[in-house]
């Protein structure tokens, strides 16, 4: 069986796409480096701000998405994965564009949710990807509810990403995010997921460890299912 | 001006791709996704393994390794750099197959240490790079005295690449390998040169912390000079 290459589709940003990256390599339950699925990346920096396009009329991030989506075919991608929740917003502009299968990260995240019989999750992302719905659309009929923050808690989540992790401020205070979290824990969220790439970083940076759901992390073990290639625990 | 693409010709191996496509982020002194430069890279895990190439007639990397360029350069990269020390026992072949510059680490590890003063360093790196003279053949006239370690040491490295960090064994015994980086200070070398690219991450993995220099930051520091990026300190 010839090896299968998987494409990332990245740059948005690119840290978030070599944080993807590593935990594809490191989830790999391979014993050299052989024995990896072949990963070809663009992270592509051209690619304008997605949620600025979705919100404010900002550049059309499509015709950059779907440039870098055949170059990665060009090179032998046999599947794409794309490590940004908003840009999941032009899902269907980016799977039209080539002819092998784009993996969804928030159906993926989705069906992991459901798989562990959660009802009920905390949505934590950017004011974007809350507003334009990418979440509600993938997530409806499937039995798994989603709660939103207040938006004072909102605001505190905005707080984490821009001044905290964007920022680089180690110290900075997540005490009003610590609220958010418990404040939808206390809603009934039986786990938080992290829909914006800033926050697992933050949850390391910050110590933070409510039960929570990471989509990059379903996003690279269903890559490497694809790939038939073992997975650690 | 147009931005510059980065190609890394990568999978030599995966992790420490990952790790300088990460250093390469996180240096890069910017405000916004948008001024990161566009990084392009092929994890290529079917290059054969480099030492056993070079040492024991294993099968020839280069034709890999010059598709990988090619690829690399078809896609748009200005500049290819490689993630393998021991790759670049083949980089006059790499070099010649495109008509992009292509970074040599080592050459630029040597400089840098020449700059920092450094009269003495002591080598870790695969066999295959250490017998093959790449380091050596590099540091020749340069004023910096290289050290390569005991019999027993050099074995304790090859351990943790091998058995270690490609193998993905977080709870290795990395003992030999501390008494081989001891043994090596012990005998004058100011700083150890991580001359394998699977050695940063192994003292990330395993908290090891002896004065090191990694070729990997130098290598992400000048593939940011060349694409013109103000660098953190």
């Amino acid at each position: 069986m010839a090896k299968t290459t998987v494409g990332i589709l990245g740059g948005m940003g690119p840290l978030a796409t070599a944080d993807l990256f590593r935990k594809l390599v490191l989830l790999a339950d391979v014993k050299s480096d052989q024995e990896h699925p072949r990963v070809v990346i663009d992270s592509n920096t051209d690619i304008p701000d997605r949620t600025a396009a979705l919100l404010h009329g900002g550049a059309d991030p499509v015709p950059e998405l779907t440039k870098s989506a055949k170059r990665l075919v060009s090179i032998g991608a046999d599947v794409l994965i794309m490590p940004c929740n908003t840009a999941h917003g032009f899902y269907d502009a980016v799977a039209a564009a080539v002819d092998v299968p784009v993996l969804h990260m928030i159906a993926l995240t989705r069906d992991a949710l459901r798989e562990r019989g959660i009802a009920t999750a905390g949505l934590l992302a950017t004011d974007g990807t809350i507003e334009t719905g990418v979440y509600a659309r993938a997530f409806e009929g499937s039995g798994v509810a989603l709660l939103t923050p207040k938006a004072e808690e909102q605001a505190a989540v905005m707080d984490i990403i821009y001044n905290g992790v964007k920022a680089g401020d180690l110290a900075h205070d997540v005490s009003a995010f610590r609220r958010a979290c418990e404040g939808l824990l206390a809603r009934g969220a039986q786990t938080l997921i992290l829909g914006c790439t800033e926050l697992p970083p933050a949850f390391e940076l910050y110590r933070l460890d409510y039960p929570h759901t990471d989509p990059t992390l379903e996003l690279a073990r269903a890559a490497l299912r694809f790939a038939h290639c073992l997975i650690k625990e």
